[in-house]
């Protein structure tokens, strides 16, 4: 079965597809309504969306609808929320195979039931063939705010952590794409964060969190020097790296500092706090590989690398190719 | 200048694009953050998402920026809450035109100020050429609940009342679209129905509303019908079509009932307080032509239509051309 612009009509058809696919998945959280009625912990609530458009929509590791809900829920998380409820718009391309959406749909169902998320409102559209690409998602999120972080508490000396190691989401989904053959396979680091980084909300040490997407954790480290008018020190050898993801790497001509992430975090703390941060993070299981990777600075502007061989070279902003649809 | 891959890339031109678009509109709501911190009035809020994909961008009475803020304050308005606060996603195809996007930003910014709505989170991704159509907006919306409405309190002898003409948008989008040569042509309907609907909130004896939007008035009342097990009279001649709507459809083939609104809410209301439903919707200028155009029963299920020669007919699922990307 395939989708058809019927699906898309908003009649008979649209509600089927809603009840024989959405709301068979989603069924944890009720019927699937134009708006839902929410109660919330407190009246200070965080929101955020992101829409995915990833190329393929199954890859190592995950799928579209895995990601539409992890994406959302570490905005949340690296915002210093608890995420509670998760609104779902699907974009479908005329033709688009219904097993497929299941597929989707299923695997949005599980990561949300696994993070006690509910998705609570949902709109499907339907455009003609060749006007998308299979099926975009855009989700939003609502979370509960446990602690806010701002760029304002980052100072010099303070301690840059990572999560663990990079470059794996946009690996994996570069290599399934291109469809090239690789010895060992890459998996996605795809992956809700809260589990992970909700105990740290309680340590007033720690500043300021973002999760390295689209553009990896080059731009994020950029994006925060040019927030605060600060510079950070980054030492490569600390910067944890998989050996096959480096190897890869190097063959087709990647920079894993430039990759997407989908289940990692750059933390900022205190300079005397951050060995119990990584300790923290090390007792997950997800956080094995967590470390201090550098440092915040005041003596120059911008990211400074040092390299393996002690060489010193500084970051920029990507400008080669886009590697577009990345999530 | 036009969308490149590059301002999908996560980095510098990513950046560069929100700035220069998205944050010069919405400055209203301050930093197009990934997440925003919101403080809500009350516990209880209401969420909604919707996908706009409609064809062509712009129409006479709006643009898909418009629409996209006018969709979801109006799913919000009909569950009976304030909206507050609106997150925008963007999926815009490589080569669109960065002129018309501000055009469209602009629009969602005017359509959010004058609702006192602020945009406080958003996300752009790029795909190919090819891959979409221009530019696609999810939006999600969140407000604080006045009042909460459900189809449990329809009941047989309740009056349906429509606040305006129906048809409108729909037509006017299909116009457009075909590029037909019309003598008076028809303007989308379009509107953020907050004003008009907000001052309902305190009647009591007001159950239960909706915006009859893709699949029309008539999808909304076979909906409604479905979802209470009862049934619908409607009268024909009761229901406000303007004249040059009426005929246009009767020449184009179109049925007004099941054409778009995108300014329009359908409301079941107490028999006893229909007339001053009505008196209050008529003092606001969108509900000038607002009436009584039927009521619910218990002597059927479905939607039964009385013809302006007094015959009858059922009304059905709309099941021909799908009209697709209307909203």
């Amino acid at each position: 079965m395939r989708i058809s612009l019927f699906h898309g009509s908003g009649g008979k058809q649209t509600r089927k597809l809603i009840e024989e696919v959405f709301l068979k998945h989603f069924k944890q959280s009720g019927p699937l309504e134009d708006a839902a009625y929410l109660t919330v912990p407190s009246r200070q609530i965080a929101a955020t969306t992101d829409s995915f458009v990833i190329n393929p929509l199954f890859f190592p590791g995950g799928d579209i609808g895995k990601l539409s809900i992890c994406g959302t829920v570490n905005d949340l998380v690296v915002s210093g929320a608890e995420p509670l409820y998760i609104t779902a718009g699907f974009v479908i391309e005329e033709g688009f195979s219904i097993d497929n959406l299941n597929k989707i749909a299923q695997s949005m169902a599980e990561e949300a039931e696994k993070n006690r998320i509910k998705i609570v409102a949902g709109d499907t559209k339907v455009v003609e063939r060749g006007k998308a690409d299979g099926v975009y998602i855009n989700t939003a999120g609502i979370g509960t705010v446990k602690r806010r972080f701002s760029v304002e508490d980052v100072h010099p000396g303070d301690a840059v952590i990572i999560t663990g190691p990079i470059g794996e989401h946009g690996l994996c989904v570069l290599i399934e794409r291109e469809q090239l053959e690789v010895e060992s396979p890459v998996k996605s680091d795809c992956e809700s964060l809260y589990p992970l980084i909700s105990p740290l909300f309680e340590i007033p040490q720690v500043k300021w969190m973002r999760d390295p997407t689209r553009g990896g954790l080059a731009t994020v480290c950029l994006e925060l020097c040019e927030d605060t008018g600060l510079g950070m020190v980054l030492f490569e050898e600390k910067i944890p790296v998989r050996e096959e993801v480096q190897f890869l790497c190097e063959m087709l001509g990647f920079d894993p500092l430039y990759l997407a992430n989908e289940g990692r975090a750059l933390i900022v703390a205190s300079k005397e706090k951050a060995d119990e941060v990584v300790e923290l993070l090390r007792k997950h299981p997800s956080g094995k590989k967590a470390g201090v990777i550098g440092h915040i600075t005041d003596e120059f502007r911008g990211v400074k690398l040092i390299t393996e061989i002690k060489g010193e070279r500084f970051l920029d902003y990507f400008e080669e190719d886009p590697l577009p649809r990345i999530c």
